[in-house]
């Protein structure tokens, strides 16, 4: 198995080392690019460019594949460190999200579910650390209640929970009330509930929150929270299943390298992987992509995967619309860090913890071939915890793992992260909007530009900033390219750019 | 547009007329079936059928598309009456099917929803006919509350309503307990809970019951319903909004013609309709179909799409293996009725109707461009009602309608229905399996036969029964086929027959 240059994995004796193995690796890392204009050149091998480009090649496009990374995935893959998959970003799916079950079914991979977190037997499974510096310890029936409780009562705007405003969570801006709520922040909403929240329900709702935007309670939109209560079937049992309940047993890089082999398998696809992309010019018939290195691909369309946070940092001319500079300026919220551990302790595996700042959010995900207990932790950033690759990232991590219950961690034999918010390919984690900018950018977000077209997790229209909606807005782009094949052949028309962006 | 075969309408001024409108009938029949081999012969137009030929096509394989009815859609299609689509067969989809949705955003159709039963704000909408002779008039959250508590208790096997009996509802035989369950009916279950049901809640659980499987309590599978209510979230109101609500606003032969008319734009599809099939030969390195009418087509694969009831009436060539011969000769339960009123009685929108016997259920499904609401009924034909195509087919379907509500539907204008009972390529509807079926025949049913291929949403692994699962099982073998594939051309090889089927 290959070594990837990204992510990080500390142990007690060798300190912090960066990189780690992955079948997410793609060694040689080019096929021979050759020198000829490409049917459409598709920019990053995220789940979004990977169904591009699988899409395109198993029509009988010729398709080059660019990535800045050693890797696939993007922002979702999975580290294999002693016969078992680190989840590094994007872990949970479920039947219920369409496009990635679709995919599952595709690759006979729909029973290869694992069950993640694990309801204890125990009364006291569940610590939450408090602000008054006390420990409740509580069932996991208990916990459960509570956040319910606390969740109902921030998405209750309507006295039908949340289906009324958002009657179809597919298309969540059909009730135009909705862009009353993307005005207010987690803090606004905050505000108006006060008076009904227990104290425990405050803390709980405020740290869950926190974890489900990866921003500050300023920072993040209450319009994005109620459109995944929707999307959750309105419903917090569902909300645990479908976000946190079912992984891949063999790890998303299984399911992404499926995508990328049968788009191979066809002969079609050219890629050249560890290739960050400079420039992209849409030259009128067709398009020019410069890498850092200086190296040009011509292709007669192009497809950008670059994240929102991302966008900014290419060069694209013409310059992008307006408003999708603005609003990859501005970035979506999430700054979330994802820290998991290998604890030789049995009993944390129904274990859940909470704790204000720092790793928020933590919970017994696994149990590894040793025997020890994989737990994985989640926390907002900023402004408690930054992972930058700094020769004391792994301290910091330890100790914020630590805090969620120190008699239970007191034999960490691993760490495993991977700093989302420094990866120049990422700058975040999964997307999550500030107030105002859904109504104001997710239209422009996914608007051509003449030859060139934007698919992203980040604006797709049902699971917004999940591995299910990477896959649709792939899909979307890629159809919308088979609309211009001239259908005698399969090969793209030339084509000159028109005003249509 | 052109006019099927297919369908009854009934009015009061000219009676009983076969044949109906819609979009999903081509003209001309066919389009010059080549004298060549081609690379598959698709059997049956239906989603099964048209997935695994749009997959097939744009894939850039050279298929054959052959279909004994004059239309698409097989048993989901859409009537259109004066700008207004009735559903004949399949209608309801919901964004938690997952290879529907897909389909559905594939043709920028996911925003073409519209609601179907409508709550009523008044106390009596809904009429429940009591086995006394009596009516019991309640409010729609009354009629809901009964419907869930009895079917709760129906499906409680576990003390946690089906969860820990089908925890993954896509691969439902994942615990082998549900051996057990498929060898009780509904009859068998019902006596094991009679006790704790109330007399309203056995009455409507009855007809609710009999309305899901189309069949008698003894002929019905308790395992299938508990599969149902598994992949509907496990809970009541999700069952409702994902089997009954949500309908395409243009009908489902538009979805369906969106698919055809993707296949057909490759210029890889030949097709043939009005052409049923007689014989299916496999004679080791290709297939030869056989029509009724004798003429005979040459591919290197078949897929057969033939549902399972009428399996058993065609001639395959080795015979087909035994355990799918049995199991049509069986046959599914499902022998549902299905009949669409336009009544002139805008109160009946909100309407909701229970009968024991005849048609069982009725609710408000639309209000038509007249100004007039379209109530939509279901009854299970056997033993009360058949609506053979018979001269009185009208004035039975009538007396049944307003045995509902007589003081309600006075003044009906239409009906309209499709009688699936006697059409001999469907020869019942949705698929419902009889009690041991399910673990007997399901693994036989999709199993390869040499060069043929079986698809159908009779064997689906998840909505099986369903348009989703009719779209999960084309896809299925379309890719399968797919990976025969050489890669470096797109044509299929010439495969001699092993001895996998």
């Amino acid at each position: 198995m290959h070594v990837s240059r990204e992510g990080h994995l500390w142990t007690p004796s060798a300190g912090l080392q960066q990189g780690l193995p992955s079948i997410g690796v793609i060694e040689p890392s080019s096929n021979r690019p050759a020198d000829k204009i490409h049917d459409a050149v598709v920019i990053g091998a995220g789940y979004a460019g990977l169904i591009a480009a699988r899409d395109l090649t198993t029509a009988g496009y010729d398709v080059l594949l660019l990535e800045g990374r050693d890797r696939i995935g993007g922002r979702t893959w999975s580290a294999d460190i002693e016969g078992y998959p680190y989840e590094m970003g994007g872990t949970w799916v479920h039947w219920n999200q369409p496009f990635v079950w679709r995919e599952l079914a595709r690759y006979s991979m729909s029973d290869d579910l694992e069950i993640s977190p694990i309801a204890g037997q125990g009364l006291e499974d569940t610590w939450v650390n408090r602000s008054n510096g006390s420990t409740t310890k509580l069932g996991s029936q208990k916990e459960f209640d509570i956040l319910e409780s606390a969740v109902k009562k921030f998405v209750n705007v309507d006295g039908k929970f949340g289906r009324e405003a958002i009657p179809f969570p597919h298309n969540a801006h059909h009730n135009p009330v909705i862009g009353e709520y993307d005005k207010l922040s987690f803090a606004n909403r905050l505000a108006q509930i006060e008076d009904d929240l227990t104290p425990i329900e405050r803390e709980v709702l405020e740290i869950f929150l926190s974890v489900t935007s990866g921003g500050t309670m300023e920072e993040s939109s209450f319009f994005d929270m109620l459109r995944w209560w929707a999307l959750n079937n309105y419903d917090m049992l569902m909300f645990k299943e479908m976000c946190l309940t079912f992984k891949l047993k063999d790890g998303q890089s299984k399911l992404a390298r499926q995508i990328f082999d049968e788009a191979s398998a066809t002969g079609k696809l050219t890629y050249q992987f560890s290739a960050p992309v400079a420039i992209v010019e849409d030259q009128g018939s067709y398009v020019v992509v410069t890498t850092r290195l200086g190296v040009q691909y011509q292709a007669k369309r192009a497809i950008s995967t670059i994240p929102l946070n991302v966008l900014k940092d290419v060069t694209f001319k013409p310059d992008l619309l307006p408003g999708k500079r603005a609003a990859s300026e501005m970035g979506h919220a999430n700054h979330c860090v994802k820290v998991h551990a290998e604890v030789a302790n049995p009993a944390l595996r129904t274990f859940s913890g909470w704790n204000k700042g720092g790793l928020g959010m933590a919970f017994g995900d696994g149990t590894t071939p040793a025997g020890n207990t994989h737990v994985v932790a989640f926390g907002c950033s900023y402004p408690d915890l930054r992972l930058e690759p700094t020769a004391d990232a792994g301290q910091k991590a330890l100790a914020a793992m630590v805090a969620f219950a120190p008699t239970l961690f007191e034999d960490i034999r691993r760490l495993v992260f991977h700093d989302w918010n420094t990866d120049e390919f990422a700058l975040g984690t999964w997307e999550f909007l500030r107030p105002g900018m859904a109504t104001e950018y997710l239209d422009v977000l996914k608007a051509r530009q003449g030859n060139i077209l934007f698919a992203s997790a980040d604006w797709a229209k049902g699971w917004r900033g999940f591995i299910d909606g990477a896959i649709e807005d792939g899909a979307r782009v890629a159809k919308e390219l088979g609309g211009e094949l001239g259908h005698s052949q399969h090969t793209l028309p030339l084509r000159v750019a028109g005003n249509d962006g």
